[in-house]
């Protein structure tokens, strides 16, 4: 057996960076070789710098790890990266111009129009703007990948398959967001317990325009963005993990139910060709019980990498509706990133 | 000073009961004089009858008050219904038959022909139907009028104004819906603690038709649905009082966004004018806060009787989108029920 | 009519500045003349500087009031404390300083030996201290007066009745905290949906040694502290308003149930027989029901101002146990500096 | 490798049957034959008549096994109960009698004198009460054996370590308890949604009797009751899974902190020696965090078969205070009364 990558987490310290930590354990490529933060926590073991706030133990092998400053000059091949986007933007430029392949779940550079937002069930051939990238930005050896936002990142899933099917061409949703997705300390108790916000600060935006670039065609060296029109409304709820969506879509044709529902439960893409490490065996999962997908019941279905479709039937204004369920911080954050991982090593990437 | 109108409440022990002996104390024009609820508990004094679940405290009056069996026989002109959709139908029948204005929360009758589906700021007229009812059943002093469900009546009220104003041609809304809309015990903690259940048995149909017969016309004896087209997607999550909507209306012209808010602010119907003692000042209340209206916040505004809009803003592929929230307890049930008895005293019919 | 006494408000943006707002819109007795917050807030009008949190509407009086610089200077004789102890300690010193009477509900002076921990319905006689503060301190006409911390003042209310009829040994007592009880943002939501956090800083030693002083007796110019002990442990659950305690008492004598429940039941108190504007009208409110009180219904009897007792019943260590429940943020610290103040004024200390 | 034991499961479809289906999944040494239930449950195939509420797969083996009566007549040599305790005793008594190992976690036989009331890392010599109560009641080949209370058993467990090593003569406890533990549909979300229930039928005195007997002696063919006194209050708070509960206790004698920590830390038991397939490694796990343990975080700890320990410090009136967290549904139900089969089989009785 051949050594395994060594990988950096940036921003390891966050809610995204515990999710990589955890996530990474016993990984079969990657290997965790130094955890980075902010300036406050480097120097510190990572375990006297984290709050860590998941429900399964802190990994023996970290625990000792010094936190460092998040500047290039680890041994590692992968700098992920979980940084706030406050600073995430010029951080990540850094370390992609000195070598390192930057997975970012940051907001910063998604939209760039040479930064692949790349989802591999959906766009993996996406990856072929990194070569455009390196070239425009001078980068040598390294180059930024991004994934998308949570919510978009469960819709796009719900979304692909009948959109690759049949073609859509609108998307109204409602979002019931977890407060996981704000982050630590994120949401205050007080604001949410017994509550609804109905407004998510930029959620709708990047729902609307990520998704229509997910979606996208790679064409001519450049993203052709998907012609879908795109409607959101985004609020939040209390629950810890999993993003709930409301979605009415309109197809370019007339399809049965049952096509839809084959659509859904038939898809299958490059990540379970490929046999990825992180690639659920079932992308979408539909479930046929009336009241489901539910949050706390649904979420972890196949690690929290599936996306869970629900309650499809027709819609009196447009074609279909349905309920979308991911879990906002394992497909919708670090597993997406890690997934994004293995596809650029199965494909050459990070050699 | 004249006397009260004497007031029965049938299903007296129930959640939408309960709610009927909060909002009718203190009440000027009504005054409850009989309580009924099931065989189980008929005999017993209401204190002992009653599991109460306001958080305000049981009225003096009413404690020790005898709980009937719900047959007629009372001496009461009106009849609130909060009784079990299992059993209303018949016995809403057997009291508007032996003369008592039976104005009810429950479904069983609302999409009769002949019944009202009665909101005071929309539909006033509506209660020409009435005497058609009476001649249709041979009632001869009695009748039946009933209130929406919960979540249509914050609907209409959300829709009312810019439909008025502008025309209404299409409705999608997604709701999150507090748990006591399920009356009590309703829905078990553990299904929703920490959780969203993506569906309501009937409350998507109820929605779609219940509000098309609301926002109807009174036209030759019969009631015209509005030809709106409504699609409804409903969801369950855990807060206790007050139905939150996402909704996105395409309107028959375009209006600029300052005409859209200006008919939600001025809004001012039937019981405004008439002054009915449990019409709010405001039916509908447009907030500018960027995420508001929130149920925590501001179910309570106006005593539980106003609709609260916000967050109006252009949408991509309807005309606009907004966020409704209703007390769907108060509004939604028995405030709306004892509104409607107000406004049928007002016109004269319940002397 | 004479004139109101004009108060200013010190932490007025903060959980229990709103609080103060709230409570004393239409006071009989003060009038709102300054509100003053941090330099961040200072120089806007009320409205934009809070982010108010309150479900009942922001005081039109209050709305455009600018938000001031907490230093003296304010033409108001009283100065509502509720800021932040790390800020309170030299300008709560300042205002008494300079003339005001401070009311504190910050922790800072809470254990000053010349400082009041006043509780009007149990230690009245304690604002003798006043005196001998000023003297010691060389104030002229300001001083400070403290209310307690929100755990121990619903104890202390839950164990006066007793206390002054049985005598009090021993007091075990395990809290279920409400999240307002840490102010805004305080707890983040991910910590305490669907969760229990068996802890809260410092809160423990505050329930002990609080308890001791206003239960104890002033003496030769000394607050002798109460004998008793007392053994706490604090946690935090997702309850919005109101905190829960379990209590196990210890008597100096064998008393009947009868007995027990006598003392909660006729408990009345100064604040009562002075009809102080605030005064609950039964300071203790004993629950019979077996599963009573409970946050969500009980905590706003009599507006929030009454401790509510219930499950009295023998201990098979000590001789009683019993749930407490108090508002926190109310009865808890606004409502108790505002009684506070209310029993100076009713005692000539602000003339 | 040998074929594995056949057991049945009563009451298959209730909350803490589906437990013991979940956990009996690849189970080493038992395989489930047959799912009884109640009769309206009987005839159908389990998927359909269990209304599955974990949050992994309804297991696959299962789904199609159809739910029988609960009457004996099935090919197994276990009978686990999680029989509603109205039905339980007599039904559980017909199955001992015809010839079945029942190991129930109802509480009917709970306090039979001739039934072990099992904790195997505490009273795995309580076994010896199978054959005085084979001869007192004529069992040829079957018997009754239980496992306590959920909040008893995470008491016993959390009160083991320092009762073995120091003896423990006074307890106080107050318990915040798991919704999950009331069962399906259990307590209505209205009830507890931002709340706190400070009672629980019949739990204080379940856990006072069943700790004395957990702990008691086993001599000369009876167990003598362990003679501490316990105090018990038990609260229902809005968590998922895993009881907290607040401890005081006092001691036979003066002891250390680090001797308190150590006997915690060092528990170490017969299913520990035994390497009993579903034993934790640690039965006590100590956290030295201040704010643990939490049950959204902790709940889980070897696979919700430990009990966590945290907040170990002095008490100002007994001796030490701490705070206990045990998986209800777990550890405190179906996973109980699946290590008492272990050892069972591991001591020759189910042979």
């Amino acid at each position: 057996m051949s050594a395994k990558i060594k990988v950096a987490i940036l921003g390891a310290t966050g809610a995204v960076g515990q999710r990589f930590v955890q996530l990474l354990e016993n990984h079969p490529w990657f290997e965790i070789s130094a955890l980075a933060a902010s300036e406050r926590s480097a120097g510190k073991a990572y375990t006297e710098a984290v709050n860590w706030k998941l429900d399964t133990p802190l990994p023996e092998r970290v625990r000792k790890l010094p936190v460092l400053e998040a500047k290039p000059g680890f041994e590692a091949a992968i700098a992920f990266s979980g940084l706030d986007s406050k600073v995430a933007g010029p951080i990540e430029e850094e370390f992609a111009q000195a070598g390192y392949a930057v997975i970012s779940n940051s907001k910063n550079h998604r939209m760039d129009e040479d930064v692949p937002l790349l989802l591999p069930e959906i766009n993996a051939d996406h990856i072929g703007l990194i070569e455009i990238q390196k070239n425009k930005r001078g980068y040598k050896k390294g180059f930024i990948v991004t994934n998308s936002n949570c919510s978009a990142m469960a819709l796009c899933l719900g979304l692909a398959p009948i959109d690759q099917a049949f073609g859509i061409e609108k998307v109204m949703v409602t979002t019931l967001q977890a407060i996981s997705g704000a982050g630590y300390p994120g949401v205050p108790a007080l604001d949410i317990v017994g509550n609804v916000i109905p407004y998510i600060g930029e959620e709708e935006e990047k729902m609307e325009r990520e998704t229509q670039k997910i979606l996208g065609k790679f064409k001519n060296g450049k993203i052709e963005n998907h012609p879908m029109i795109l409607s959101a409304t985004t609020t939040r709820v209390p629950v810890i993990d999993g993003h709930t969506e409301s979605v009415n879509v309109k197809l370019q044709k007339r399809v049965s139910l049952d096509e839809v529902k084959s659509a859904f439960r038939n898809y299958f893409s490059v990540p379970q060709k490929l046999k990825l490490p992180s690639a659920p065996e079932h992308p979408v999962v539909l479930k046929e019980e009336i009241d489901r997908p539910q949050p706390r019941l649904d979420v972890n279905i196949q690690k929290g990498m599936a996306t869970i479709v629900g309650r499809v039937r027709p819609c009196p204004i447009f074609d279909w509706k349905f309920v979308i369920l991911g879990h906002n911080t394992i497909r919708g954050a670090a597993g997406a990133a890690i997934l994004n991982a293995e596809l650029l090593k199965s494909q050459g990437f990070l050699s």
